[in-house]
């Protein structure tokens, strides 16, 4: 029989940039382990951060995604009108929306079904964006 | 005891460009209230209209949004193939996958669990779009 | 009463690209005509390839994706330090994470309820990206 489960926690304050935060999200939710099948939300509260999934293995990719949404999405563009929270603040909001806000990942046997190589990102585009904020939300049966 | 409702709704007509339409949803989503968790997944049954989840307090952000989007994905490049259909159509069917074809958005207490300042987005990016149809579907607990 | 269904399956190997894979992903579903509402979710079990719903018609859209690609996202940048694994691997990574890595789909009365012009597209990131595992994984009532 299915089963919800929800709860919210919170991830540390990190600089700018990608950063891996499998292990941070997992040591907090001790319950995914009862689950045999379903899968698990991950949603960010956040309008200047987002989520994705990518390699886990090298820490250069993170530095390369930093480097390439920065010329993809560049501070102090001359039709931003939003900028009144500083030249970081609009670019954010739009790589979130590039990135994701939410992600979706199967649960088999307990466990998160990723790849070998797959891992979950925190995407902090402010320079100084703080704790942020997580709803993990359980769909599943034990 | 989980349970699924679904229903088909449609958005009224917008101009190109970004626009919050969280109460137009929500207006046609009383049964939300009932769920005391879960989540909502809204989709959109286009290729030339998008979703996303962004800031909901200044207007200057989706118009910042337009210009931004429009500067990464340009209209009339000379690689474009597919022009039959007007000169912002291949544009738009790009956009739309940068950004979400579906939101999942965690249901807690008969609400929506958003940030303070996350509201959802129609991203229209036909000259002359129409009415855009979306379905809502809800799993949850009562 | 709802129920979940997971199963892995393969999409055979394809070149550097976009491809309409539905039907592929449909004949190894027979499972899904049995719910009678709920959502799929597709998930990728890569880095290096990602999934998008997009126009089913016109094969000169998914042409236009990878030109458009090829160039927001381009191969050799001089700030990239991933480079070992070839000049298509880290453009890949990161087209995988402006795409898609789950898809969820509403389901309605044992159909994928898709508007007319949507369907799924595997966009295979990589000169030899080889197969791609998926998980699929349904929730919904019979």
């Amino acid at each position: 029989m299915s089963e919800f489960f929800q709860k919210e926690i919170k991830l540390k304050a990190r600089p700018r940039g990608f950063h891996l935060v499998t292990d941070e999200i997992l040591e907090q939710l001790k319950e995914l382990r009862h689950f045999k099948t379903g899968f698990l939300q991950i949603f960010i509260k956040h309008t200047s951060a987002g989520l994705t999934i990518n390699e886990n293995a090298d820490p250069t990719v993170r530095e390369d995604f930093e480097s390439h949404f920065n010329k993809m999405v560049p501070e102090d563009q001359p039709y931003y009108k939003h900028t009144l929270e500083g030249s970081d603040d609009m670019p954010a909001h739009i790589k979130a929306s590039l990135l994701d806000t939410s992600l979706q990942i199967p649960i088999t046997n307990g466990k998160l079904n990723l790849g070998t190589w797959q891992g979950i990102y925190l995407c902090e585009h402010r320079n100084h964006g703080g704790s942020r904020k997580l709803v993990l939300t359980i769909m599943g049966e034990k």
